[in-house]
């Protein structure tokens, strides 16, 4: 048996991704919309003060392309929270004006491969909270995909020894932190969650460096062998000043 | 040929997960929504006498993400009593106001890799029993997945001697012991029944041990080399008094 | 190129799954389901005929989960039959309530591979007649999976001799015959008719001899190795008399 | 580099399934449907004209089972012309009671694995011509799947030497020539397309000739090592005197 | 690690294929059609103003089969402009016609691996000017696919040396290049984008040289041993003066 590797756990995190019935929305009176755009402006003033308050974070992105409209990116400390935003999404007006797409539920983690031998409670260490409990950046682009390690044949990386599973792991991180400033990453696992073992949510205001940075990595062995990838959905933000131009019809 | 694994079996089982059509819930009236809620609780007062009778049991949970709203899980002596609270669901009020999503047929399974040699009927055997005719526990979060044992190549489980599977089956095992306490699992057959070999559900107050101990698991050679999963639920109890809460709208 | 198995086939053979549209079924009056239902069991009674008869047979069964609520198994001398008893089902009111879910087209089979030396024409072999022209089991419970046989790298059922093939399925008959009297099975091939090469549908008064034969057959080369499998359905016996119970809402 | 084949290129070919909408072609009145199928009629009318004058031909068959009702076979000159008959027939009165369920871009092909060292052109070879540009028979039966020629691992059929593809071609022909005069194939290319490298379209009167043709190419090693196959389509033949039937309700 | 290619971006790119609702377009009036593709043709018209520009370019095409009924592909400067144009036409009259079938999101890209030791800016020649921000051919037919290079076993691309993959590339190039005049390519990379590594838009005047080249790249190693491609969309061009036609009914 080959030995797990340890993780740091966060915040929950759901993804949410909704495509807008144009048709049924433009079938509605402009005062219609805009009672219902009120209501969800006031979902989005409780998600504002919960960061405010540091109890959590969101993230509200259009995405390109027919995969979905927008996405909802929600993280809360517990897996009820979550559930409730999103029952509360659901039950609301605006809701009934989206086709969900897709969705993902995960938590915020962090690897310890990289761990140094500090007998330090990781989960009182500042820099380590800052990333278990982020805010999540205001980029202007967004880029989401789960993935798996690959089990099959000789590319198994469960049966590799901890010690190379470490060494592919530095060298794949030093990839990442080479885009330090120009993309920001948020791992989250989803074993016994959802289909996949993690997502991966990229942050950047150059929407070119997702691309940079993906490719590069493919190289690189822990994705050009371990590496197996769900859908991609890339998209730009939607500040809720940009929301009424949005859902402008 | 290789030896085949005898197994017990006890209930059999239905998992059932439902999407809310929440804008055709909303369009009815109050009143309307609580007579097709007095039916529905009346269907699990049932089930909760068949549970206090010892004759079933059963469990319902929120799902988080868009793959559900909700899960059933019903367990039964027989495959007609499934087949018939299914049909009763299906016919009621609350289920034309639902999108069925998945469902998964199994049936409660020990495995006897563990076997002693004793010549005593397992089935008499208290401990046996009441693992195969189980009250499931009113724990806060649920995780349930389908799974197979993989035949491809080199990773043939099938192919493997008895002694070989056995071996492997005592170390898997062991993790599953270390979460007692913290983990509850139900491992339901599904050869023949259903699309894959096994229906695993936990049962857990903190819903990060699932993540922990699917992911300790996937270390293990039975998960590493020999694993094949289906889609992941997780979700949060809906005690019959949380319902009213979930469905108002 | 390796010897081609040659086959014995008999009747034509189509599954046909369906699920209801219940809240449609409730929407109409008592009167219109009863006018519905006759239309039904006339269809059923020319059915009945047929196998009466000797030219033909059928079988109706609820499917348990929410893939199917009921399979309706028809056996004929002709793919033309097969086709307009589809069609005539279509047509008819019931159709309009269903929704399709799945189908199989195949035509009974026996393998040779089991073959004597003899030079009798098999066609006219009482014991070859009835099973590839059969009257199907009023048995309680219904099994049914399509399959194939493996062709990736090692594992090439195609490329094997003959003589390793005609092993293998002596071996692999021995499970099938060592549950005679508990499980009967009706083998249907379907190369050339649809998406898998074999159709397999069992028949058992006891629905638990389905997991046993299947899963004891998986330890078996033959499936440990060479086996593919579609989806499995498993229900329960519909006979006439219990369609009024069915389909009372 | 391995040496690519050439191939001879005849009609452009759209195979195009479709399934009833049964109840909402049941709820227009006698005298509506009449006039649709008379619609749809003076369409196969000028089929058949371009068909006798030699510039494309045509196949309307039922499928058995749930995955279509009926399929069109169409034959062309030009991408363009098969695109106005599609587009035609989707604008058409009967169009709206169909729903589509799959649909084959290709053109007829003749690989030349076979060809002899002539310097003839092969596109004036009357023979060769006739192949190319093919009146489809008036069978009973049709069968129709597409396929692949596998490029996996050790089974990789692109990277084969030139001459071991024609020996493999070569024994792979025999067993189709050893059908003559039971069944006729008719291949069409669709690499750059469509999905697959290949439809198959196969015709016969005797649809039991189709289950014998694919299972014993199964065993070659063309199909066993290197074959991979979509969906199987079988039907039966529907000529004009036989629509007004087919649509009765 | 193996070293990535580094490659050069232009404009970014989305394709969007539709289908039409044939039945609620005949539903509407002419005057309203009229109407409706007046303000598409508007949209064009802008379209047609940046592509004069040079500031962006499009294309419109007809799809033969079921997969869609037309193809929008649309090159812009930025990620925010093609969600735009997107978002307009979605908002537009006309969308509320068609539905959705598939998208692909992607950004022009020129592989390095025959770039020169040349120590030019290459954004700033006018060559490679012309390849990133291409004003796509007025061709009679568009071939559209996504592809990836696989990772799996000892087919693994990326983890293929650089020289074996320039070289590779190389003879890969020279299939490309050999149909000059007759096919013109438009790679776009999608790593980190879409679900596919790139996408592949061909256009020609004679759509059988989409074939005869995918067909001959396919016994090319690069294709043979590395090549997985997704679905294929074969088209005839929609001149802005066909769009009449093309939508009457």
């Amino acid at each position: 048996m080959s030995e797990a590797a340890v993780t740091l756990d966060g915040w929950y995190c759901l993804h949410d991704f909704r495509t807008m019935n144009w048709p049924a929305w433009k079938a509605i009176s402009t005062e219609e919309q805009e009672q219902i755009l009120a209501e969800f402006h006031s979902m989005i003033d409780k998600w504002e003060q919960t960061e405010a308050d540091e109890l959590g974070s969101h993230a509200i992105y259009s995405i390109v392309g027919q995969k979905a409209d927008f996405m909802l990116m929600i993280l809360r400390p517990t897996m009820e929270e979550l559930n409730e935003i999103e029952s509360a999404f659901n039950k609301s007006r605006l809701a009934e004006f989206t086709i969900p797409t897709y969705s993902y539920v995960s938590v915020v983690e962090l690897s310890n491969y990289m761990a140094g031998e500090s007998e330090e409670d990781p989960y009182q260490n500042p820099h380590v909270r800052s990333r278990l409990y982020p805010t999540l950046p205001k980029a202007n682009h967004v880029c989401f995909y789960p993935m798996d390690k690959r089990r099959t044949g000789v590319d198994n990386w469960y049966m590799l020894p901890m010690e190379d599973r470490r060494s592919l792991m530095r060298s794949h991180g030093l990839i990442g932190r080479s885009y330090a400033g120009k993309v920001k990453q948020v791992i989250t696992g989803s074993v016994g969650f959802d289909d996949w073992e993690w997502g991966v949510t990229l942050f950047a205001d150059d929407v070119l460096q997702f691309k940079k940075l993906v490719y590069e990595m493919r190289f690189d062995e822990v994705s050009a062998r371990y590496g197996e990838f769900g859908s991609f959905y890339v998209g730009n933000i939607l500040k809720p000043s940009h929301l009424s131009r949005f859902f402008h019809v």
